[in-house]
């Protein structure tokens, strides 16, 4: 009724005003333009009359008190990258404080409503994204590394937080802020092209894709360019070659939208007068479903094999990282699917390939859904990041509907 | 008659006990241990009464006066990489050491014969190879950009090679050296695997290769690995990919010994959570004939042009370098066809991939062959360099048999 999501757009700009530069944003976790962003959104909460509170983890809390304890949690960040973009973040907070403010205008609530904005979203400071998130879902576990943690200019991890009243061992006591949760909605720009090019404003997130990160390690023979035929040439490039090729068919074979990357290949000795010796490459691959991703890496380590005996090289697979695909709460997202319907007419259904908080929400067993805003030209993490404002607009409405839904099916 | 090919084999190692350590050769140019080895060198030749002069350039001559002026010379180089092998260069000297003593005690020859000890063929230390033989080959045109080159240490050219007596602006003075010269024959060892995978000690070589070297910068566009669907990418890693695998079966059409090398790609960002923005790449592409170089290029180009239609991608060539192909004497060819064939039975022909001094003396229109001897697994510019004693001896009977034809073809 009182929703004004032109207020929204209205409070975007202001707070890049307030701590962005002509470089883009600069709210990075952990810093005093962070700080002063937390000031201004605290005040702006405060008419509601939420309470405020910040846990163990930095994590800042709104609470308006319901009838019932259980409570419905709405979630953003307020911290970005180095100059970063206008919206990554903040506009999930922001569309949440509208959101507030129209059931607080309502009167009590049956359900106990909670907006958070997550610590560290991005992790740009000290290379670990998710921070206040995984410590309130419980599955920090790396604090030991974290300790060891220090930025550019050398400050440490365990400084800087505890600068900004955080302690690192205590930061998992924010568990308990889950305890009473019974769902999480975040809305987010997509970072990506998808909804553009379905000419659509926004779109339910079925999840976060599982992810199979690996180093693969091609060796060959260093040889001299000018004296070694081409017949007796043993040439790590010409594996990684294929294998960059490869994962496109690999992920068309495997579908329901599979995506491989071969983000970098480094050559050794790499100089224009010797066949390769060392390739070390990089591959990335994400499927929402486990068993779709375990094939897309089973088949890329297969063909790797194949390739290596064609070209008489040897290659190894060593695993950066992976994690498990994170699925929706299948109830929000047809929930998810209504709202966005009665606000734009359809709805469409994408995976999230990049993590959100909303990952570390729901792997912590709180049923969680997301929306997504259009990208304009998929950019995210730099200044030129842009959303229409009329989109904006209407991913406020989308949240404010999928809000009331939830809490209707939940009361 | 007096020829002692077994000899070889010991100044070869005497020198490697007086020059090396136990990390390979050590005798870089312009440096005491060189200056060590020459005095050396110059030790062994002085009994055979030949004339030594350095000339303005740097280069070491030892000359045994004949009846006519016109004079038949043997090449080679002192100079070592760092780390280097036992045999690159001075393999080449003291054969011709050998040479000389056979025919100084012959008596007064026919012809002038000299032998060379070039000036920093290797370029190791200031990254300019061929140094002396291009200053007597009159093509060192790049006076203005050795003054300003400084070694690891900081110290300029001018100055290093000033240590050694030479003067950067005379060294083109070196030239005359050259004016009575009937032709110049020079024995290397291979450096690559063709003779040893013909299960042939010697070779002839028909000359240095043209090479054409270019540096190919694709650009596509960055895009997040996870949310960035596969039909939606512009990724500059696979038109480079496609054109690492491409020049092969372009090096097989054109034939005739041509290789085409990507020797590196830099790919930025290069993190695994990001589609390749740019991805820049080597190619040396090597052949004895001008049009059919240029066939691979050109073929190389179309194909490039191609790649970057298909993946929505641009791609640019910078030429770093070229040269063109530097063919051997047809007459010598033939001589040390028959001279190889003598000692061992039969004689193969091949191109050069590396350049060598003789290149220069060619270029600067001294009639000029090579003969190569085979390298155990094509290794150099390492102290695993090596090549069997047997086929050292052979290597020195060879090039004194070239070399006697040589002086009857020329009397």
């Amino acid at each position: 009724m009182a929703l004004e999501p032109g207020r929204t757009v209205e409070e975007l700009r202001e707070l890049r005003e307030l701590t962005g530069d002509e470089n883009g944003a600069q709210r990075v976790a952990w810093t005093d333009t962070w700080a002063r962003a937390r000031e201004w959104l605290q005040a702006k909460v405060a008419p509601t009359g939420a309470r405020h509170e910040v846990d163990e983890a930095g994590n800042q809390w709104f609470t308006l008190e319901g009838d019932s304890e259980r409570a419905l949690l709405i979630g953003g960040h307020m911290d970005s990258v180095p100059n970063g973009g206008w919206l990554d973040g903040c506009l999930n907070v922001l569309a949440g404080v509208e959101v507030l403010r129209r059931i607080a205008e309502d009167g009590r609530p049956p359900l106990t409503v909670r907006l958070v904005d997550w610590a560290d979203e991005e992790g740009a400071r000290f290379g670990r994204s998710l921070f206040g998130s995984s410590a309130a879902a419980g599955s920090m576990t790396d604090q030991d590394e974290l300790r060891e943690r220090r930025d550019a200019d050398g400050v440490s991890l365990p400084d800087a937080i505890a600068a900004h009243g955080v302690d690192l061992d205590g930061a998992l006591a924010a568990r308990s802020r889950l305890e009473n949760a019974a769902a999480y909605l975040e809305l987010h720009i997509e970072q990506g092209p998808v909804l553009e090019s379905l000419d659509r404003p926004l779109g339910v997130v079925l999840g976060t894709f599982g992810v199979e990160r690996h180093l693969i390690t091609w060796r060959g023979q260093a040889a001299h360019a000018g004296s070694t035929p081409m017949d007796k040439r043993r040439d790590a490039l010409a594996g990684a070659a294929k294998l960059a090729l490869e994962i496109r068919p690999i992920a068309a074979q495997v579908g329901d939208g599979a995506v491989c990357t071969s983000g970098g290949v480094v050559t050794k000795p790499g100089i224009v007068t010797s066949v390769v010796e060392t390739a070390e490459q990089l591959l990335d691959q994400r499927h929402l479903d486990a068993a779709k991703l375990a094939e897309l890496l089973r088949l890329a380590q297969e063909a790797s094999e194949r390739f290596a005996r064609e070209e008489d090289v040897e290659v190894e697979w060593e695993r950066i990282w992976s994690i498990e695909p994170i699925p929706f709460d299948a109830g929000l997202i047809e929930l998810a699917d209504a709202a966005i319907t009665e606000v734009s007419g359809t709805s469409d259904r994408l995976p999230s390939g990049p993590l959100h908080d909303a990952a570390e929400v729901a792997r912590a067993g709180v049923p969680t859904v997301m929306l997504f805003v259009q990208s304009l030209r998929g950019l995210s993490h730099t200044k030129l990041e842009d959303t229409k404002p009329e989109h904006i607009e209407l991913s406020v409405q989308a949240l404010d509907r999928l809000a009331a839904k939830a809490i209707e099916r939940l009361a």
